[in-house]
């Protein structure tokens, strides 16, 4: 049995003003294979329904909260309710929203970081496999085709034994004190309240961190962070600078900065074996560049025959057509939702074989979060040796 | 009043196999304000349901040809029936497909080149203007944020007065004869029957004499062009240089390849004025930069609120985070969308407000292109001065 | 028997606020082989004695005129003569220079164009000929170590049979007309009575038909030039584009442009073969760029082992360690070095083995310059067949 | 009274097969100011008279070891002998080669690191100022135009008050243990006996450091080194990973290495002000970027008006010409020997106004290198506060 419908997904969060839950609408409309139909777009009532209205959707859909949405949803005829739920929330949110969708038995995508503390992400591990829920994280950067192939080259041993990672983060958008100004954006990511112990490593540390573990499978041992903050008054950090150990004998520099003034987001890898090394940045992410010790470099370019089967399924129009951020964001969600369509024909899966970031990759995230902070204040090496809940 | 649901459309062509009418449907899904209802995928009527099919569509609304569809399309209540065609068919079935549409006053969105011959395209143009329905023509690199920051810098006269262009597209992928081999894009796009008197002028030229009218809003006043075929037994050219002559005095180079080995679709511009220039690369899209005689080249970049509205309207995402083709031709969806709505809506609209290439635009392309082949068969220059009917 | 000392030259031309002489003094002395021991620097004695005093020379090697430097120098016993003579004066006087020193049996060493007019280019040769005097040109583009592997690969069959070329060659500096500020380099290269014919296709359009043949080894079969003056009352043009025809039915474009604005001093060249194609820019000169069809684009670096020894030979100093323009210029003076040392220990010397531009490249790219100008002026294409005296 | 005549100097080091000896000549002979007239290029006194014949050397001024040369120096007449010393050797002769010439009162000129051990920097440091000669380390990327534009935009406060400074330099030539190979330069940088306590700090961790003072002006406070040997026998570190503290606030990260497997001399560096930032790359070396939070990026390019004059002193040829390492280089050698040749003509002479690296800069660069070492061997903070003796 085929599954002769698009797939249909609930948001909680992305009301009117929000930026990121309108990233996931496009990342999710785009290969017309995956559905919005309903959602509790905010806290506040009036503005969800707005919101749904703004969307073209179907009124009776739109909820007033998230638990109303949970609820009803569930009570639906399989043939009607949401395939998954999106959540989209500030980051404070994400366990209580995930937790309740979860219990009502419905699979959840869910925007990183996965939750403000390790006991949390633990347990969304736990209620994870208890109901039975596929549970997907928005590590989108691991959705970048040329992301893949040099996950594929490392696997392959085309660099041979690892040796040195530098994996560097920089932005400049929190420069200035934004937070004073009342930009959104800055606000919540520097209250402690919401955001949780950091700022600049939660936010953008651990898709570094989760980047790195993705394309070479390595895990952290250990970790040493310089932790600071430039901006004065603001409460969380807004730089980190870490020296990391990783298995293997694997060692290198990681490091986050959103006072980096100038860069955008210049997110990038350099990934250094004893046969070669590979070069990959997300502001050109069409290419991978391959450095060897006695012939030219390589720069290998997104959507050609030569390459892996992975980084080919993740691709959508011809080398030379730029593909871009959302498409990257795309390949999550249509991952997952291959999944969700596997699982509704019926059949047996297997998570790790549909290639998403999953509930045991947030906790890790989560875990490097407190530990990097954790390292900076202390002024000392962390133990990064961490299994969550499987 | 407002619009209160999705802008539907049906498609023509793009069936199974199909290389554009993919991205013609990722592109208007992106946004999740147009949905696609319907369709003629195909001249086999097998091959068009499988399609409707494969894209979950009501069996009701997937025809059997693109007659059929447009009849029982415009016998459906406004209420139910689609609110404009795409047309993503093999060139040499574009005039009579969009015929068919405009007479049955439906709005139609057309890939490029738009006709095969000058007097077809005319005639498109007496037929929008007689049954007075939108058309739109997928010039998609027109699309691109950046692309718009040039025409807006052109137009506030930051590069001053103009000089000289130099506009290249360089492609790589008909270097061998793939039409021997059966490739389905090269067959046909090699074979005068339905490519028309051109095969790389018509395919990708004809964007390099868009994009300069786009940014510069001049049009050619006339061309030399050496044309040459070097793959074997090839019917139609794969390469052409051309020396160019707009108005005001402004000269250059045009040219467009398939033979140009290893280069995927490094379509750029250069615009030279008096008192600065500008260069601008598809392949990396989201800049352009500028370059000045006496103070440092500027690398603008989209998404920043230092660029013109025009380009900040075109863009989804912020800084630093890449848009790619799909976003760029996408553009052209939601600017035609916008039309069609506020027509719905009922107002009165005026098209040049849109930011769509139009069917004039479409005949201007197929004039230069049928000039362009004169010019090289004739060894002279040719006078490109035209005006589409209006 | 071995050179036990450094060769020694003399200069004609390049007195006080000269550009182009103290560049070929750095190229000659950047190795420590070759010794600036004399000189007429200016057609002034006592700008002349000037120079030569700031060069800390003997008083009794200064010139009052270059015809007096030629007489005196050839009468001095060979162990203390000049073994070579570098003329950079303006254009206008290399043929008079040339020919008197080639007539006193001393070496020659010359900017370029060699000469404003054909009969004179083609004089020297019959001279060089006569007199048996080593001669070069210093078309010291043709000295980079990646333009030698570029055209060892051409050599190789790397890029198969050839197709296309496109060289570009944009400068900006005369988009304001600052001959009539009386900027001195400006001046005389806008100045019929000094640059000949041509200003843009003297100055640096040679170039770029030298560094094609180079490369290639192909020669130019016809031409279409479109010539333009953009700067008013500037009475030579000031930009060139050309539609070009080589041998074996190779094509391309070529263009020279001097009203560029922005651009420094961007020549670059790209080359299609029915196998691959390189890129080369002057402005990032350490670097070669290989694309192909089927395979990551390479970019080949300077100084690496994996180059020809025709690259290596050319190269100083290990890869990552960028060369530059004077160190292109400098293995022009030093090939030529050799073969005046070879002929000073009494080796019989075959000139073509030494790898500089002769007396008859010389002649090739008078005779190129005067035809391209009268394609642009009489709107048609030339016959560039051409044999210089050999 | 002006100086009549070149700058002579001669060389320690440097004999067959020597590298550093060969750039050191070349850079000192580019300008045509600076003339070679004698040397002790080897212990081994057949291998210096070799060096000397082959260089075009008076025989008399080829001397059988360095206490020979400064000995006999010393004891010509001003008139005769050399104005400086050029010292080349292996890192652990250079205290005493530089010691030996110090006392005889002749002017130094010394590669990096000046010592092996603080003690003898700091020797030196006593010396020079006793024996009140002129001594300069040849920290030669501080010559690049580029970096001294770096150093005005810093002064001139175009970045604001400096926050964050990442300094990479990455190289990958010792990936493999070239030293069991007997490579040359391999093996005394390997080598505890020769080149002291460190190999990657001490070779290029020690330009990095340098460079961010010669920039910024600011001196390290502490440091947190990360140092490891990758390649398994080695007798040093191979790869250095360093949190880095400097005064005023400033962060940031400085990392070394020779294991980066495919990198060449990938030597960059990235400064973050509270206004804007810059990004230079050594490979690139005649450009330099500056990012804004609210405007384009620049690129800045060597040798245009608009920049400072310190930048457009150390330049030599037009914009778009590129220049090198070598020149680079040159500008060391020229700034001292302009010092030379002030203090020759009588005049009273500032050091600091000629803008090379002193005696106290190689302190610092020694103290650095050792502090380092400490730092990766105990695993802690080093305080960095550190005055060499002026």
């Amino acid at each position: 049995m085929k599954l002769n419908r698009k797939i249909r997904y609930g948001m909680v969060g992305g009301g009117p003003g929000a930026f990121i839950g309108e990233v996931h609408r496009k990342a999710a409309a785009l290969d017309g294979k995956i559905e919005l139909i309903g959602g509790a777009f905010s806290s506040d009532p009036q503005k969800s329904a707005e919101m749904g209205k703004q969307l073209n959707l179907d009124n009776n859909r739109v909820y007033d909260s998230y638990q109303q949405m949970a609820q009803m949803e569930a009570e639906l005829p399989e043939e009607q309710r949401i395939d998954f739920v999106s959540v989209v929330t500030p980051n404070h949110l994400h366990f209580d929203v995930c937790k309740t969708f979860i219990e009502a038995g419905i699979n959840v995508v869910c925007d990183k970081p996965m939750t403000n503390t390790v006991e949390n992400a633990e347990e969304l591990c736990r209620l994870v496999k208890e109901h039975d829920v596929i549970f997907a994280l928005t590590h989108n950067y691991t959705g970048y085709p040329m992301v893949k192939e040099a996950r594929q080259m490392v696997q392959d041993g085309k660099l041979g034994k690892l040796r040195k990672i530098v994996v560097e983060y920089p932005q400049g958008w929190l420069s200035e004190p934004l937070e004073e100004e009342g930009a959104k954006q800055a606000v919540w990511r520097t209250d402690p309240a919401r955001a949780g112990v950091s700022s600049v490593v939660a936010d953008i540390g651990s898709h570094a961190e989760n980047l790195v573990e993705y394309i070479t499978g390595l895990r952290l041992k250990e970790l040493y962070a310089d932790i600071h903050t430039f901006v004065d008054d603001r409460a969380l950090e807004d730089d980190a600078n870490m020296l990391v150990h990783y298995q293997d004998g694997v060692r290198g520099i990681l490091y986050a900065s959103q006072i980096s003034i100038g860069e955008e987001n210049d997110f990038n890898i350099r990934i250094y074996g004893d046969k070669a090394a590979l070069e990959w940045h997300q502001e050109t992410p069409n290419t991978l560049n391959i450095k060897y010790p006695d012939k030219p470099e390589e720069i290998y370019k997104r959507g050609n025959p030569y390459l892996s089967e992975a980084a080919n399924k993740a691709s959508r129009i011809p080398p030379g057509h730029p593909e871009g951020f959302i498409e990257a964001f795309a390949n999550i969600y249509s991952n997952v939702s291959e999944a969700v369509a596997d699982r509704l024909r019926g059949e047996e899966i297997d998570i790790s074989s549909y290639d998403f970031p999953t509930v045991q990759d947030g906790a890790v995230g989560v875990h490097f979060i407190h530990k990097a902070i954790e390292s900076g204040k202390e002024r000392k090496w962390v133990d990064m040796q961490y299994a969550p809940p499987s």
